[in-house]
């Protein structure tokens, strides 16, 4: 949740007067996204959410997104579309700051996801996969495997101090991870970040998705790998297979995983635990005041790393 | 700006179930109102704000205030309308605590109101004041002129922390409002809180109030001079006098002040703002970590203080 910036009337209808939307009905910042400043913006054309981009992301790799978002609505994906001002270009300014307007979505995000909601939100996972066949643009995945070794170079302090002994795990981890990491997936365009806040629902069924900040080329089921780990872990730190496979199984409606695809789920879904890790110990007490950000716990995904470095068997009976 | 409870899917179904209102479509947690959680609420009869109620309200006020609110919709004001539940109920609760429904409304508050906006306020404002006649409730003002040598006393020493000399400066303050201040006005029902960012507008054209959380029996009076102190002093500090007689203008309009409320608005106003200036030094230092709020500053109202003791000449020209 967080809005940064906040914007004045005055300041709004001169970033508007640069659009086609018409005059604005109202304009409320929304506690949505945790890097960025949004809000609600509704004009006599519709309602649009309007984006403040202040930090982590990088100016530059702002067209790659919007352009990717635009390809994903055009393909017939359900993302929110950018909205060009009156000279076509989807990426404006606001308080000397990167600002963007794309168009409203409804749905709700669900909070604790059930096997049927994962059943669904795989699905949905599988369509943004083919939906992105096609794009021409490209970024590299700047937190993908091999940036992790280096990041955590710089926080093995942070590590230790966070838990006696996580330092030298976390090694291990990284170690048995580049060992066993598969070569030759199929890759593609992910959405890197397809966690449960960033996918929308409307009457259980999957409905939309957002936030595509962190979207990057790689294997395709390391999004999965991502997506286990954020949908199919219970309250109390155990995995749940059921919503797991539920997941799998709803991919594979749109899209069948060839068989090393599925084999290597399980040190995807490692490595993308300690992705996850690592970047929120770096942000963990390095949150500016007044951010209204609540940082998340990077034990969490501790106990997610201990869970895939003890096992999971996902498929054994199947493959 | 608050969101201070962060409801889960599954407890706004729960709850929701109560309305007779459809399925959800979607639920955002909004930066607006300082005391309470708001969130914007669409489903598949209309939009709608869901507020949770925190702090400084009183749950035992509660039906007054939704009382009044639905008093003024039905007089035709524009303002946010409660939604009853299926037994016909106003509140509710959500977490265990406070929570109502109410119609969303479009428009816009502005920054820095120009002398236009302050004539809109003005006539927005007196329309509030007949639109509340004939309600049956009954509110005392417990942050009215009685309550503030009260609220003082605890206060004394954070005002002479904030500025040397400031609670002496107060007290000779209080005691020239006692002596000066108006008896026997015209008393209805007031704001008591018609600030700029409870106030919409619509293509430069009052559109709605909102916030009716202080809304208490007082001199109708007192509710401009509360308003004349929100909406007319500039950004460095001065009083714009064009500002505040376009406001009081702009209340005449729909309804003309006797002579007597019109001479008494510079102490009223005086009075208001050591109103503001007490429960803002009384908030200060003391808003709860992770509350997203940023409480505002005495020292804005302090200064504004100053303003009026040195004397405000509003009318002098014409009385």
């Amino acid at each position: 949740m967080a809005v940064y910036t906040d914007i004045s009337d005055a300041e709004l209808e001169a970033f508007l007067a640069g659009y086609d939307l018409g005059a604005p009905l109202a304009f409320k910042g929304i506690a949505e996204g945790v890097e960025n400043s949004n809000f609600l913006l509704e004009t006599q054309k519709g309602r649009f959410l309007l984006t403040i981009y202040e930090r982590r992301v990088r100016p530059e790799d702002l067209p790659f997104f919007l352009g990717f978002m635009e390809h994903l609505a055009r393909a017939g994906f359900p993302s929110a579309t950018p909205v060009p001002d009156r000279q076509g270009r989807l990426l404006g300014a606001l308080r000397d700051k990167p600002a963007a307007i794309v168009t409203f979505l409804t749905g709700l995000s669900v909070r604790r996801p059930t096997a049927a909601h994962c059943l669904e939100a795989g699905e949905g996972l599988a369509w943004l996969h083919q939906a992105a066949t096609g794009f021409g643009g490209r970024r590299e995945n700047d937190l993908g495997r091999q940036a992790w070794p280096q990041l955590f170079a710089g926080l093995k302090d942070a590590a230790e101090q966070l838990k006696p002994g996580l330092a030298g795990a976390i090694q291990s981890d990284l170690d048995r991870i580049a060992a066993g990491w598969p070569k030759r997936l199929p890759e593609g365009l992910i959405h890197a970040d397809y966690f449960p806040d960033n996918v929308f629902f409307r009457e259980g069924r999957f409905a939309a998705a957002i936030d595509f900040y962190f979207a990057a080329w790689d294997a395709l089921a390391y999004d999965i790998g991502v997506a286990l780990n954020a949908w199919c872990f219970e309250p109390d730190g155990s995995f749940n297979v059921t919503a797991a496979r539920a997941f799998v199984a709803g991919y594979e409606r749109r899209r069948r995983l060839a068989p090393e695809e599925k084999g290597a789920l399980p040190i995807l879904a490692y490595g993308a635990a300690v992705r996850f890790f690592l970047t929120r110990l770096a942000d963990w007490g390095q949150t500016p005041a007044g951010a209204m950000v609540r940082p998340k716990d990077p034990l969490e995904y501790e106990r997610k790393i201990a869970v895939h470095r003890a096992g999971v068997a996902l498929f054994e009976a199947s493959a």
